[in-house]
């Protein structure tokens, strides 16, 4: 409706909307999609949104389908609450501490949002077989949108994803590869197959929609709150698009006129065993290494290298956040101790960002007045494995 | 707000609001809310409901809680999708076909509105020790509404319930007994033990507050397909309260002037191996007798008594409509249709609707171009136990 061109993150160069793409033919880099916000903004009102549909595309002029009737492929995704933690909150001295509960979307997290807005424009630009490497989550909701949709998936997995995982993939009809290493040799694996397979590359920042579909976490999180954005944020880093699309989405805000150029700090949260952002963000990096030897619990968080790290950690160090790894202890720990006192069964990658949100608040980086949001990026019904007998 | 006085569903016997209540002091049933409709339909319209937050409590003055500000304990349940199954549809022949997906509702199934509704109840009236003998997913909402509300919770369980109700329950700082037995075994075990432990007991239709939560499914269908009821929905049931809440919430909506007198031919769905509601509507009864040597994979629906029994057949036959039963193995191939299809990962209850749906429309008995909606009161990742390696 709206797109006006995709441009490289890296380079700069521009391309023209209504084509397929991967990645930035130039350099190899992730394309952003831009709007005509303007016009956007004529239809999409903050006046409107009171009466629209209680999924994410209530925000469809920001997002990328050209046709929505025909080609948007939804299973109810987004708009998912933003609760107050009084309990937490009294224990901790806090008064405004959020969590945004991402475990009610379709399969079960917030990678629904990305896949819807994917597997809509695949299907948009008549793509018909689509192929994933991931961490669990991202193949769960692949299959369920390519299932809805009438499109292939093929989903690598490392072999040790969580066994909800793989038997959501299996019962949407998904074509599962199991392989033995990391998402990295799974993104390896789709790279060396995909031309002679005649699949399209779906993995994480290396097609421009996905980060389209997760960046209405951050149009939520400011329309949740009124149109004032927290004071900090934290967010569970893999790949990092949530936070790349929450980044975006504030600058798009701010020209639709929503906000002001006020910006959460943002603070990405990762595990002790893989915390590349973190590495970086430490050591002044613009760029990540590999992380050597990744190993978590928290599956999502099991990311030892990815593409937009020099995006994230512009964005990290602009807002005056900061990165913290977090013990798989603390946050097996973190789940037990939040549902406890609120009843939300966080995932692990969730229940890491409150961890380090308690470590932030005792070293004073976080304010007990401040507003602040944790994003619970999926169900602890999908980590089953992760917790004991009692 | 609203509510005028409870109203015993056998013996007609009423009773002042405001107080604790279990069953009929008189007779031993179901006790039923009764709502000043008039002055509820002042303030809840349907032009009001534009623009009412995205969960249950959008129908707050047809709710009991008598302070919402106060005493609604909510993570967000309700106002789940009802979708259209476009692709399922065109391979039945099928162009109104709908799913209302329960899985995503906090804790994964249709649960959360009973409870939400009961614990809100529970903190009202100053109760703060709760039990519960649960299938399954009743446990794991009473556990989170329980945890939210700072109240203990109590909970019973078969021993073979799934992995994931145990673990969400545990997680939720629930204390679990885990009993040899069935439902009714942990419905007896709660009994013996309420009064020295000063438990508060939340069984199905034994306190009559989870029945006001679970009829706003019925609300919502109506304004999800625009207040005009469909033809026929599909329900899966144990304890039947969803369909004794739904058969309510019509009669309310009518009084409302929201619907005509028209109302969906509500066909009841059980499993081959816990069909007692299907064995006493075919055989003309008005009560079901327990059923033996109850055993199914659908553990929502391994309830061999229910106490509202003589409701929902009342209800069941005075809508027109009919009772089936599905074998286990059905149940299992229907998840994997649906998921393969459309893209909804569901439960075995939900997928036995599906199942018992395609063969009615087989025998005649649904029309193809009958507007039908079935009930996903669950997700499939809470029975990951059901589904095989491949
Ligand atoms: C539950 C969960 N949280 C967080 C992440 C990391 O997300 P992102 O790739 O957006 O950084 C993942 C990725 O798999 C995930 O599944
Ligand atoms: C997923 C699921 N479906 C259906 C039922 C039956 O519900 P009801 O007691 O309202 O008949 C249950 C009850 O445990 C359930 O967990
Ligand atoms: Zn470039
Ligand atoms: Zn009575």
């Amino acid at each position: 409706m709206n797109v006006t061109k995709l441009v490289c993150s890296a380079c700069g160069v521009t391309f023209a909307p209504g084509k397929v793409y991967n990645l930035c033919a130039t350099c190899g880099m992730p394309l952003f999609v831009l709007y005509d916000l303007e016009a956007a903004g004529r239809t999409l009102t903050k006046e409107a949104l009171r009466t629209r549909e209680a999924n994410m595309w209530r925000y469809r002029e920001v997002l990328p389908v050209e046709n929505p009737a025909e080609n948007i492929v939804c299973l109810g995704e987004g708009w998912t609450p933003l609760m107050p933690m009084p309990r937490l909150g009294a224990e901790l001295g806090m008064a405004n501490l959020y969590i945004k509960d991402e475990g009610q979307n379709p399969t079960g997290s917030f990678k629904a949002r990305g896949m819807t807005a994917a597997v809509s424009m695949a299907k948009e630009l008549g793509i018909k077989k689509l192929a994933v490497p991931s961490a669990g989550n991202a193949a769960g909701a692949m299959a369920a949108y390519a299932a809805r949709a009438g499109l292939e998936a093929h989903i690598f997995m490392p072999q040790d994803t969580p066994q909800a995982n793989v038997i959501e993939c299996r019962e949407m009809g998904a074509q599962v590869t199991l392989i033995d290493g990391l998402i990295t040799d799974c993104g390896a694996e789709v790279a060396r197959r995909k031309e002679a397979e005649g699949w399209f590359d779906v993995s994480t920042l290396k097609e421009p929609y996905r980060i389209e579909g997760k960046k209405t976490l951050g149009y939520e999180l400011a329309e949740q709150l009124d149109w004032e954005l927290p004071d900090a944020l934290f967010y569970p880093t893999g790949g990092g698009t949530g936070l790349i699309g929450m980044w975006k989405a504030f600058d798009e805000m701010e020209e639709l006129g929503w906000i002001g150029s006020h910006r959460p700090r943002i603070y990405s949260v990762q595990a002790e065993g893989c915390a590349p952002i973190v590495r970086a963000f430490e050591a002044g990096q613009t760029h990540a290494g590999e992380f050597p030897n990744a190993h978590t619990k928290a599956s999502g968080l099991r990311v030892p290298k990815a593409i937009g790290d020099f995006i994230m950690l512009e964005a990290i160090r602009k807002s005056g956040g900061g990165a913290v790894a977090v013990s798989d202890n603390a946050m097996i720990k973190a789940v037990r101790e939040v549902g406890q006192l609120e009843g939300l069964f966080l995932a692990p990658e969730g229940a890491a960002c409150y961890a380090a949100m308690v470590d932030l608040l005792e070293a004073g980086q976080i304010g007990e007045d401040e507003r602040v949001v944790i994003f619970n990026t999926g169900t602890g019904l999908k980590y089953l494995e992760c917790f004991g007998e009692d």
